[in-house]
């Protein structure tokens, strides 16, 4: 279904203000790294990471907002397609080359310990496309494309990426799609059975593009979209305790790390993701229904005061 | 139109999480008595009932309400999608079953006085299929199917039928779509004619699912999510003084039985649906725009705080 | 792509409550003169105007907004979308008749300084369709259908055109779908160069309907739901001072004509458009984003008072 979307997205290369090319075989779709992308492309790119199982759409937001677009996410196969999909959870790291990777490529990789547990892990057939998306301010080169195709086990030919920085605008519309994921995977971190969660729906503000070239930046705003920003609602099938001993840990104010911009946070751990706190990342609010009680959670809050300063609004 | 959304949904029955069965030749689809359904479903269930003459959605609500979704329907053949559709007018009683049957498939039944008087009943031909869909915890038997199938006049192989709980996400979801068609039904019970109203929307927040095999909770929820959440706005071509003769009484607060949770009124009454003021199905707020004079009639008003009490949040 | 929205419209008439005629050899559709329209048709009329190089719907709105619906556009082609298509920059005056008429028609005129100075003007071919909308309480004779073809230069069958009045629903919705149009043609009026504009986002309510027939009363609501309802929010490429030199000055309130009923202003000009400050159309809050600093400006303030005077709310 991933390979569905990125022919769509292919196809409409032009009309979506990108640049199709073809690089060591793969095809790579650039979004925002060479070209301006756009709102429509962010869309696109956070469909394909999701492997079309979930709806994505842009909505706008109420006069007292911050900004005039909120994305929203509604999905009824969260676990597949929010974890197993949209979680960048490759770091592909060739030469000089950096790039955080999303997509449901990984689960052909399968390097992913979390994929493991989940099983949404397996080699891959010589029918199969490697479908994903790459946050970086640089195309990959040849280099890159056969070390992924290889750790993908595909032919370069089957490998298809749509390539864009965080400060563009579709990057930033695409990570910040990832309200639900943020919150299934904190509740993975946190030890409870994700496969319990039913249906999901979230949205978060759409950050204004942070300056060109400048990653933290871009990193920082999309962030604190999920963190300051974005409400998501899980309908859940387990016994209360169960919910109730993981409902008010989901929220990102459970985080020591929590209470100020994220490049913030990120400059004063010499901008090392490994030490800053795991927790940190998900959702300010969390609402939970639980589908068998018909008891509700809601922890958190939204902090408009520091998603002021980070997006300078 | 609702035989093509019907088989749409039959198609889609894994990826929406129902399940699809055959009784008595009958087509059933499961969307929550033993299978989990999906918000997808709801909407394709709400869909199906309006025999696909509205366009309905699911959108974001702003962070000042109470839940994370709004069921959004417009219409602009308000009678048909709704009254001859949307509307619960059948009571299915066979033996032991009971369910409340809306849907197109109404219209080939002919029973409902309020389907003769709009001119929205005719008796079935050969052609016909008779879809719609059955709030009930249940699935219906074989003599179920048969006598629904002989009442709409059609084989039962042409007979298509959708079944939720009041309890279920699609159930709720479905329920609540039908903000517009109470408002109808209630100038319908106020003898305005209502072909006069040209177009509608509405919107009433997803309640969250009540507890598991509670029928009187999910009813309390669904039918508060309308009485106290729900604003719909209706275009209409009559003059100014027969809207104003009616405007007022439109909105659930114009009844005596209004202000508390539906659950604790049904209660009230010992479950007696024919005890409960029918003046109090309606919408929370309604708002009206005459085609005619360009005059504008607003009433009632959400209540938070029952919504907080019904739907525990 | 103009062309295709219309065959989809004129398939769908009947649906969309419309009335397809053929005059003088071109295709009419009618969708608020001598029948009722519908909003269906308004975002029809809206996309056809856009020449579906744009998102447009309705979304519902929070319950602190007047009205029940805004139109909401999105769109990563604002100059071709909004000022090649959907501007109303041709005043059709053939004998008695008068419209305001826009779509993408107006390029293969040519005879708009901007469209000249945009290069968006070009002669047509034997393979075009001339397609618009024209604003208007009444349907063009054979006389104004053929003027408008010879202008075009096409022959009166390849000649398609949509009909409605500033008082029917459908024509409300396709003027308030104009709100990133009337922010682009603000810069373009203050020498910006629009090009820089890559992608944009706005939202304005969609008013009550005026009085049948009420031409001033259309246009007072439309216009106000602009100047004091919409927000919209570009995304600019551009040096910083180029956007501070503009931004202060984009949103209506910058006008002296500012603060009142659009319907007031214009009577106090004896109704004559000319004398109004051109600077007064825009819309009520700009947003702008630079995707080369990542810097915001904002502006303007939504006025609820005057637009509950205008809407009689």
């Amino acid at each position: 279904m991933a390979h569905g979307c990125f022919e769509s997205l292919w196809d409409s290369a032009l009309e979506l203000n990108c640049e199709a090319s073809v690089i060591a075989g793969a095809r790579v779709l650039d979004a925002g790294v060479d070209c301006r992308g756009s709102l429509a492309a962010g869309l696109g790119l956070a469909r394909l990471c999701l492997g079309d199982l979930a709806t994505v759409s842009y909505s706008p937001t109420s006069p007292q907002d911050l900004v005039g677009l909120a994305v929203s996410i509604q999905t009824d196969h969260p676990v597949r397609a929010c974890l197993g999909g949209q979680y960048a959870g490759w770091p592909v790291s060739v030469g000089d080359y950096f790039a955080m990777a999303s997509g449901p490529m990984r689960s052909l990789r399968g390097k992913e310990a979390m994929l493991e547990q989940l099983q949404l892990s397996r080699p891959a057939t010589g029918d199969d496309f490697a479908v994903g998306v790459l946050e970086s301010g640089t195309l990959p080169g040849e280099d890159v494309i056969q070390a992924m195709a290889d750790e993908c086990g595909v032919d370069s030919s089957r490998l298809c990426l749509a390539v864009a920085p965080s400060t563009s605008i579709a990057g930033s519309a695409q990570v910040v799609s990832r309200s639900v994921e943020t919150a299934l995977h904190k509740l993975h971190a946190l030890e409870f059975d994700v496969a319990r969660v039913m249906s999901a729906h979230g949205d978060a503000p759409l950050p204004p593009p942070a300056k060109l070239g400048d990653t933290v930046g871009g990193i920082g705003r999309t962030n604190d979209a999920m963190l300051y920003g974005a409400r998501v609602t899980l309908w859940i099938d387990a016994e209360d305790d169960l919910i109730e001993s993981v409902a008010a840990k989901i929220p990102s104010e459970s985080s020591e790390d929590h209470g100020q911009p994220f490049a913030k946070t990120f400059q004063r751990y010499d901008y090392d993701f490994y030490r800053v706190d795991p927790m940190l990342f998900s959702p300010a609010v969390v609402t939970i229904h639980s589908l068998q009680t018909g008891k509700s959670w809601r922890h958190g809050q939204l902090n408009n005061r520091v998603l002021r300063e980070s997006f300078g609004l």
